[in-house]
């Protein structure tokens, strides 16, 4: 249930994100390292095009660090696709052991952990961790085609077209993975697909209770708590959550949902989606901790469990969020 | 890319499986721990009955380790279903760690992997590996709905109906984990859904000579070399295909596809699914071992990274096979 310590000096060695033309407008734009104006990435398909820019991103998170295929021990990846193609068909070039994972939303926050654990244990030297999503695949799967042109409610979300990669390994970094916590499902009876902060929220509280309780830190203890895409409904909510139960997140508390887009960019509730954490992971707080302005920071990435099946179904979204305690040194 | 030896003392301590009732009527009937006749478990959907019967099978095991949930560190898991709902759903009223995986059937193979590298690590003192798959969610999803009632080509393989889980620690055990290599994706070209023991079965050679290469050991130094769920025809092909390569797997190599279903059945080329391996590790395997007619095997989990729409666009079917290595001492 608890909160894992790692053994070893474990960091983050490399990171990129590439994007679409959305993201490179938002605050993290210039911390992308590619982004594609029209969200093809030159494929036919729009699921070709997320296959396309996870595969980009990994070769540029490789290329930042000095790394070949021969480094990287294990890439951990996951996406939204049904069967999670987009890193299956992007990620195929590579000679290289693949886990393939689902964890939805908090698919980056799993893959950097199971990458950490990895390597701290020394089975694997390197691993990459890689998640990503694209809101025109997104949309056709869990809602509606985009050029249906459906409206879109004030709580829903912008589906982040974005790829993010990590490489973890045991040498010197900006930025030590210290601490991890993996989530425990929780399903508070949320049922609306364009509200998904909501069905996210209850985890990512439960999570943040259950460190914070076993760890004794306060959020004062951190400069930075960032849940993964939450967007302004669930982040509100999670604050709220942990506050009536006696935990005060504070001014350092903000989401990545939130901070990826501009208020001006019309996104409702903010952006969600495996890409959205990811590539805010590599654009913006790999940056902050390179630039000393951050020195102590918890990552909660949050998923939302459900199809579009199970909700045809009646059932409600379960959520789920993994934590990450990062520093700048050991 | 190589073979990782666990450093510690690590097994499978309990195992359970439940199947549907075609899966009862074969050779591993009298393995399981329940089955449910009319494949419903008592469900509305056959979507919520996946989710009712991986539930139950982790409960089995469970109850026959004597273990309560505080006893599990973390469950690994992972299904066919889009967004791995059955896992998601099913496994959801358990208060523990949940890290969910996509490695289409072979998730088993992965699940079992990650949580012996994460018990051997010391990260958990116990964890729990589940995959599940049901013909009827399995084949509306990727094929037709069984209603319409399609012709089937003989080289087509028969989704299994069924569950299985294996608990991991550091106790005693019938069968302990000493190495495991993960797979690299490989993608030789096959485009046809109702052929997926071909498109699996290159991975399937890959794994295996990469093992052998690496190893050293020779075929004849184990008593069972268990793919997946190729079928007859990926099985067949992957003995010829290590063949070629100057590797012949020998009398001790067979398929929990071609094993799970008896031929008088009529399954054409055998089962698949997640729950093929997972129902054959749980209900042929440990058995095996607990009787001591088994004392070294290898497990190699296979399974094809495609999706509909995949496939509908044009592209061919990855393949990818993660290694287990037994054996009854340490």
């Amino acid at each position: 249930m608890g909160v894992i310590k790692l053994k070893n000096r474990v960091g983050v060695s490399a990171v990129a994100a590439v994007c679409g033309k959305k993201e490179h407008d938002g605050p993290f734009g210039c911390g992308l390292d590619e982004f594609c104006g029209d969200d093809t990435f030159g494929q036919k398909t729009f699921e070709a095009a997320e296959a396309e820019m996870t595969r980009r991103c990994f070769c540029h998170a490789m290329r930042k660090g000095g790394f070949s295929e021969a480094d990287i021990g294990a890439i951990f990846a996951g996406d939204l696709m049904n069967q999670c193609t987009a890193s299956s068909y992007g990620l195929l070039p590579f000679d290289i052991p693949y886990f393939g994972l689902f964890g939805a939303c908090s698919t980056m926050a799993e893959a950097v952990m199971l990458a950490a654990l990895t390597v701290d244990g020394g089975y694997f030297k390197r691993a990459a961790a890689i998640a990503c999503s694209h809101n025109a695949t997104a949309e056709r799967q869990f809602r509606a085609p985009v050029e249906y042109g459906g409206q879109r409610t004030p709580t829903a979300q912008w589906t982040v077209t974005g790829s993010g990669c990590a490489i973890v390994d045991g040498g010197e970094s900006p930025m030590y993975i210290r601490e991890v916590m993996p989530g425990v499902s929780v399903d508070y009876g949320v049922k609306d697909a364009a509200n998904m902060g909501a069905a996210m929220a209850p985890a990512a509280a439960e999570t943040l209770l259950r460190y914070f309780g076993e760890t004794g830190y306060s959020p004062s203890s951190f400069d930075l708590i960032l849940t993964g895409d939450l967007g302004e409904e669930g982040s509100s909510l999670t604050a709220e959550l942990t506050r009536r139960r006696g935990l005060d997140l504070g001014c350092g508390y903000n989401d990545f949902g939130v901070m990826i887009y501009r208020k001006d960019q019309d996104v409702h509730s903010g952006g969600s989606g495996c890409g959205c954490s990811a590539a805010g992971l590599a654009a913006y707080l790999y940056d902050e901790f390179a630039k000393k302005h951050v020195k102590n920071a918890l990552f909660i990435g949050t998923g939302a469990l459900m199809s579009p099946m199970a909700l045809a179904q009646g059932q409600s979204i379960p959520g789920i969020a993994h934590l990450l305690r990062f520093s700048a040194g050991l």
